[in-house]
């Protein structure tokens, strides 16, 4: 592994896209999201050019309302599983909700998809943020915030016992003596907690990469303190180099005062840049796409937020309505945001749905731009790297070609794979087998 | 479509075996059941002799005596998921339990796999026989096994509603008029049922073959019955040709008294072969694989059905156990089964082990012979098909070289894949889309 402090690069697939118009590129397939090949294709040029992953985000909800890609998507567990034999080194990431899952359906499939990958896999670790989800799992309410996040805590921790159920070398396999398995390697979790029972074992053995890497994204403090505990990398929303620079900072300290090493919590924010031969033609293109936004369409993407509320029935040109009585049990930090930004600033509605209801990128430029920004991003301790949104063609061949090759150049990012396996990229240590026997540690 | 009725091959692909000494077999890799390569392998030479289907076998328990295969292996959707890509024509079914998810993540996983293998998804509905599995998902007990039943058919409901969110057309993606999706053809489900709630819709359009085809295998009376009401194929457990045609009309029957077509639903029983060249040298090889087996493990074989009770405690040579307080509630006409068999035949616990507890195949011999009791089952409607155990190589070499092609010559089996489904190759119709709007249909 190389000494100096690396960039990490990964590649959300996002199909045709989560914002307004991405979905109507004319180089974009407009099946993008359910096209398995789309996906195999990006895979693979991710992993040509040396990425650390693909992420593959999720929710369990839709309106008619909702963006292009989230009405009418691969799942993330299968999708996963079909890229995994069409690359060799990328690590794979999927999104899954700890509230409306079984924690030992989970741990099969994350473990089987770390096997079928031979130690690729990642666990984005979410607690849902859209209300709506409760009624499509039996349930009339959404968990409570805090609920959600003390569940998802016993969740990951009785997913991380069930995928130790075997000592590593419990599968002895002797066809002659006719010894498959050494029976005394085998362990139960017995797991009692608040939230879940779990008795285990788990019929499978650990991956060539020990377990899955564990991911996490929750901004609000109980989300940064759920990622202090259990990330190996956090899929960060920040959106200016000074909240980069405070997450970073933030998320660390919180996993330093829990004895964890904090280089071993990979801090990865979102990257959507608008990319062009020219600083001059980057600009344009984004000033066109501006231009191309619709406020209703930005009006919903605001609503998000709080369980897609319909801010299309206030007046867009008065101030941003009072919102008492409207949930904030949804995406709760992002929601908090929305309103304290809104209201320093004294927007309106419109102005609001302008600045805070879609995702703005500091990243426009043309590639050395581009790799200036990273790279102060990456050397001011914002980020270790970033999470690139693959919807539209041109962007990321750009980055791939022109911008890729300049971080290289930079001494910033490798110029080949150094790992089989995603903690192998990321850096992040095999964790320990909970059920190793002292005496075969000895031995070693 | 051939006008002909056509016989039916599905391939089980059961990585180390289920039984005792399978995973023993010089030729077959000892981690062949959490090795992807190996499936791989398999489910292409399984397309390259043109069987209907590969399908995984599944259950949430294990004890440190369960069967090699059982104890370390992929998890069907995850492993079916990765073989989609590497096939193009062959069907891919997966069990999963109806006692242990929400119908709502099944939806999108089944969904999911048949839009990655493009009209090529199955699901094995089983209500789980193993009560142990109650405590890997924070229960004291098993449901009951009546309740189990109900439980599955609204289950299967749910997820077939689920299936057909979305009108046929409704995805109208016109990049240059900015419309992505026709709302109106975008429904919830809001189904309020005995034990699920869930509103829907789900993010995803319909497959290439509508829905992924319903497969189930009880074998008790309820579990027949639910076979008839939702199964498009039935994976039979009948280890006899009486009991074959016992089974096959009485499934059919209770299909046809319900209003349904019975030929759409396809019987395809179990086919553990032991072939060879000639007839006396799979005599031969059968005697061998007998004199191997272990008392020991059969009585753990016999135990299986009824929860992996220890039969280990009694007296070998006394008459068969009075069971009286053992659980039926596991794999319930299994568990019958054995003990009126027992009683019937006068059977010592030695006898019934040897009999009872494990898979005795009439399928021994060399490629004429096998082909020729195939065809009796075939014709004599005991059998609209076989699903073949994949484990030993040489069976399964045998089986693709020799067999297939005597069956090929008889006219019995396709000789060219006539369809790119699952539903194709089963001649199995496309399911009308519940939501599908009358003026479309007219239009068409």
């Amino acid at each position: 592994m190389s000494q100096t402090r690396q960039l990490h690069l990964g590649a959300i697939l996002e199909g045709v896209g989560t914002d307004q118009n991405s979905w109507r590129d004319p180089a974009l397939p407009s099946d993008a999201s359910v096209n398995i090949d789309w996906y195999i294709e990006n895979a693979k040029k991710a992993e040509a050019s040396l990425f650390d992953l693909v992420f593959i985000v999720d929710s369990p909800y839709i309106t008619p309302d909702t963006a292009p890609h989230f009405l009418n998507r691969l799942e993330p567990l299968t999708l996963l599983s079909a890229l995994a034999t069409h690359t060799s080194r990328i690590g794979l990431v999927g999104t899954l909700t700890t509230s409306y899952w079984e924690p030992y359906n989970v741990a099969r499939q994350f473990g089987s998809l770390d096997h079928i990958s031979r130690g690729r896999a990642g666990w984005n670790v979410v607690t849902t943020g859209l209300e709506g989800a409760a009624r499509n799992y039996g349930r009339d309410e959404h968990f409570d915030h805090a609920e959600r996040y003390d569940r998802a805590l016993e969740f990951v921790r009785v997913v991380q016992g069930l995928w130790d159920s075997y000592e590593d070398d419990a599968f002895v396999r002797d066809k002659a003596a006719g010894l498959f398995l050494d029976k005394s390697k085998l362990h139960k979790l017995n797991h009692k907690g608040k939230f879940f029972r779990v008795d285990g074992p788990l019929a499978l053995q650990r991956s060539a990469q020990g377990q899955p890497v564990i991911f996490q994204a929750g901004d609000s403090d109980a989300g940064r303190n759920l990622g202090a505990q259990i990330a190996d990398g956090a899929f960060a929303a920040a959106q200016d180099f000074e909240a980069g620079q405070q997450y970073y900072a933030d998320l660390k300290n919180r996993a330093a005062a829990l004895g964890r090493n904090p280089d071993h919590v990979v801090v990865l924010p979102g990257l959507f840049p608008t990319l062009a031969d020219t600083d001059e033609e980057a600009q344009r293109l984004h000033a066109t796409q501006e231009e191309a936004l619709s406020l209703d369409k930005l009006l919903v993407g605001l609503g998000r937020a709080f369980n897609y509320h319909d801010f299309r029935q206030y007046d867009p040109d008065a101030p941003f309505p009072d919102l008492t009585g409207v949930t904030l049990n949804s995406y709760k930090g992002h929601a908090e945001k929305i309103i304290r930004v809104a209201r320093e600033k004294g927007y309106t509605l419109r102005e609001a749905a302008w600045h805070l209801g879609r995702w703005k990128s500091p990243f426009i430029g043309g590639p050395e731009t581009v790799a200036d920004e990273i790279e102060r991003w990456f050397t001011g301790r914002a980020a270790d790297g970033f999470n690139l949104r693959v919807t539209n063609p041109r962007d990321f061949q750009i980055f791939r070609e022109r911008v890729v090759p300049i971080l290289q150049k930079r001494g910033l990012f490798r110029t080949r794979y150094e790992a089989d396996t995603l903690r192998g990229h990321l850096g992040i240590p095999v964790p320990e087998n909970r059920n190793a026997s002292p005496l075969a540690e000895a031995a070693e």
